[in-house]
């Protein structure tokens, strides 16, 4: 066949469920957490880690809250088997946490592993066999009856050791590998055999742990095969169904959290998926999931960046900035119209409500994160970004009318030159085009006299180094001032618009004026920041009819 | 509330669906693509794709078989716009492939959009606007009915606008934008009434596109609210449905394959996911999730290598190493375990039989990709990693009880030193443990005679500069040197098991011999290359006898 050539290919296993129920679920709470990451996690690094870096990322675990951690292969690497001494003999396990270890189901690597956890209060011992067809004819060359022959030696083995060691509280763990790729009927009868062996009860259960060792379904046909192995499963109320997922499909998340519809327990996976290939289930997304709806999610989350910083330096792989919940990108926004609906969210949300904010599904301040990285502008960015940050950064509130206008100036800056347009910028754009500063017309003193219910103003004015007083009346120191322009320019000017808000402490300004003039037909807005309230509003006057006089690009 | 606390959130909405019957199906064909990697990816980026970029990827869609491409938000973007014109004023849009633009529900920016298309052959217009409950009451202040009136109008204005565009061939979209978070009867009432502006038939059918703006619930509430969408919309037959969904918990992908199995026909989405905050579903994956399954992906995706590149230099963006299908370590196995069973399956793999490799889900080669990546060694990694690398790069095929042994010295080796042992080093082990061609004793030449059914040899050897000439006899050669070397030593030596393949062309030795011993009942193993297939194995015994009297380690 040629090379790419999907007829190689056959569908992977599914199975006829009737009745089944999980659709009709939701995740209510969180599921037991198993962090695998100083096991599968480490066992997939081009680098493993070292003593010192697992001690580092053991911390971590501890400190989100993970009670059960699967802490190495001990009979199979001798760093492993280290690790899980240095834990034991330093007293480094908290009394509610369960350190889990994998083996085999061979007897010398099972002994070997018993004999690594010696002195420890309580343990996990995860023994495993495959038992999918593609491992049981091309891998070990045994039919059903001698792949589970192997599961139960292992199973017996266990139970031999753990009664050698009966100082520890032993926790018996077993995983059909590949269950995803093995006839449900046979992954059942294969851990009912095992559970025979171990005869759990509901007060001394065991886990048996389904893993999608490979993905290679939709999470629809993961969760169809494990509901159909809770409800065959023999004694399950002493089992702790448990599940184990791979990304291959890039799926994980979604099929643990479907099999959790369909019935599992627990959930083995590990900080933001590291594993095998395309890694494991990642529990940082599962949890974060949960929490965004309103489930307690039984981790603590709430310094992600502390956990990317020790992740990274332990696996040296990075996060994507993609990644869900914790990328440097997830709470921006660059679009106008999301930008836009952001901020008339955030102005709305009250503290004690439930969280109701378009495109952003929590609050970043859960996270450390905070606003400073919601908004960004660039050329793709409209009125809502822009106004954003000059209200976040500046204090300005910036009138709807004079947004659009802004935001084309900024829009034609950021196209001119690449890359996102940062708050200085803008507030620079701002200032240029609609404040001028250094316009020719400048305001240098004024006298207003309200008179008969009307404001006379007398304005002293400065243009081109020439001084002179205009005079005019209106209703409104305003509108005084435009009918003093007309009568000295003889244009038709109207303010169609104004606001003014006051600016916070540590300003120079104690005000921001905005004005929209019509000057002969023509819409032309300008603004002003002044110390004084009154001549802030006229200087923003002046500053539109200066822009009348010399065009905002002209000045730029 | 406190800054971590999930009670802040509400679980999002889903629908009570009677009989659902999306969970029976499975996926047997391709979806029509739409890639919106030049819009919603583009729109998504800290730093927009220049025009020349956006040239590249295009190149890049068109190559890889997209038939219908988002190009831009003309009306919004002057880039954009200037694309759009690019692409027809150049002629550039292939006849199979029709562009599609995206814009809101206002008539100038419609206008606009309708201009910037002047002269295209074909285009699909795509309008849209908000219909959540959050975007309703929050961001437009509009009722039910104001918003429906919006959608509608947005739909008259693009009918109208097509009308006085009559000489391409127009292809009507609509996206309730939030759909997922839209009640279910609302989101149906807003798009039966813009299938009654439109009028579509089967003959001519407009697009409703079903986006997951932000994802919220667990894929399989999608599906039930894509299901309930496709068998309550009129005019079914005339309605092409579409998905557009987004990863905030990690599901994109599996949230559009849910919605294929509920009955959606189309899915949008981007190369390796770039959009919004956690991107877009990637339709890397999702093809290449069909594929593997025997589905024609009706994608290119052979060369995915080129594919990385120019995405990677058009939206700055890298690829995850763990990515599905793509990233670099996904060929990759360092557990022991995984290794061997890949060399067993991959042994047996027939060319014109289904693909069936455990842990490997496709053949590498399908990608470019090929298995000098698929397994590395490092002090996790067991037997079958070290016998793997050393038959693919030097054509060794060490029998499993020197594999054991072998495995043992290069776990040593990495333990020491962190980091991948590349294969020359594990070469370099084989060769200074096993082979130890400086050893002591050496042969200097051999000869051997059979007499009544027995060889005997006389074996020239040097020892520390002595030479010295041995006899003994035995059933073969090997027999005979064993016996003529007790007779020397003293000792009590037995060949345990043996055995010798020729190399392959274009190396200097055209044997490698592999013999395993027991001296004074202890196991030691020994191997050797030769130009002679009878010299080979007398060195490897010799190899083995030295190893008894200078231990491998003292040799390191």
């Amino acid at each position: 066949m040629k090379p790419f050539d999907h007829r190689k290919y056959r569908p992977a296993p599914r199975i006829d469920l009737k009745e089944r129920r999980w659709p009709d679920r939701t995740i209510d709470k969180a599921p037991r957490w198993a962090s695998v990451d100083l096991r599968d996690g480490n066992q997939a690094l081009l680098e493993p880690m070292s003593v010192e870096q697992k001690q580092r990322l053991w911390q971590v675990l501890v400190e989100t809250g993970f009670k059960e951690i699967e802490v190495g292969f001990p009979s199979a690497s001798q760093p492993d088997y280290d690790f899980v001494r240095w834990l034991i003999d330093e007293n480094r396990i908290p009394a509610d946490v369960t350190v889990q270890v994998l083996v085999q189901a061979r007897e010398e690597l099972i002994q070997k592993t018993f004999d690594a956890l010696d002195g420890v209060h309580r343990a996990i011992v995860h023994v495993y066999n495959s038992t999918s067809t593609v491992q049981r004819e091309r891998v070990f060359e045994r039919d059903r009856e001698g792949i589970k022959a192997i599961a139960v030696q292992g199973a017996e083995w266990l139970r031999r050791e753990a009664a050698r060691h009966p100082n520890t509280e032993w926790v018996f763990q077993y995983s059909p590998e590949s269950f995803s790729n093995t006839e449900m009927d046979y992954a059942v009868e294969v851990c009912d055999a095992v559970l025979e062996a171990w005869e759990p009860t509901a007060m001394h259960p065991c886990i048996i742990n389904l893993p999608a060792t490979v993905e290679s379904a939709t999470p629809n046909v993961f969760a169809d095969q494990v509901e159909y192995f809770c409800t065959h499963i023999s004694r399950r109320e002493a089992v702790v169904v448990s599940v184990h997922t791979h990304n291959d499909r890039g799926s994980a998340v979604a099929a643990a959290e479907m099999a959790l519809l369909a019935g599992a327990d627990r959930v083995e996976g590990t900080l933001l998926g590291n594993g095998e290939r395309t890694g494991n289930t990642d529990l940082v997304t599962m949890a974060m999931n949960l929490y965004s709806q309103g489930v307690d999610p039984e981790l603590d989350l709430s310094r992600p960046d502390h956990i990317i910083q020790v992740y990274s330096e332990c696996t040296g792989l990075p996060v994507h900035p993609r990644h869900p919940w914790v990328g440097e990108l997830v709470y921006t926004a660059f679009s106008g119209s999301h930008q836009d609906a952001i901020r008339k969210c955030l102005n709305r949300q009250q503290p004690d409500e439930p969280w109701q904010v378009a495109y952003l599904p929590i609050d970043p301040h859960d996270l450390g994160r905070d606003y400073q990285a919601v908004i960004r502008v660039n050329s793709q960015s409209g009125k809502g970004g822009v106004a954003f940050v000059l209200e976040r950064d500046y204090g300005l509130r910036i009138p709807r009318w004079m947004q659009v206008e802004l935001a084309r100036v900024v829009q034609q800056a950021s196209e001119s030159q690449p890359g996102e347009v940062d708050s200085a910028a803008i507030h620079g754009l701002f200032l240029e085009h609609f404040v001028r500063e250094e316009a020719p017309i400048r305001l240098k003193g004024y006298h207003v006299d309200r008179r008969d219910g009307r404001e006379v103003i007398e304005a002293r004015l400065s243009e081109a180094g020439t001084e002179r007083i205009l005079q005019g009346e209106g209703e409104g120191a305003l509108s005084a001032l435009v009918d003093a322009w007309m009568r000295h320019s003889g244009a038709d000017v109207s303010v169609v618009d104004y606001s003014e808000h006051a600016l916070g402490e540590g300003t120079d300004a104690e005000a921001a004026a905005y004005v929209l003039l019509n000057v002969d037909g023509q819409r032309v807005s300008g603004a002003a920041l002044d110390h004084d309230t009154l001549s802030a509003p006229i200087k923003a006057v002046l500053s539109a009819l200066n822009r009348v006089r010399a065009p905002a690009s002209e000045a730029a």
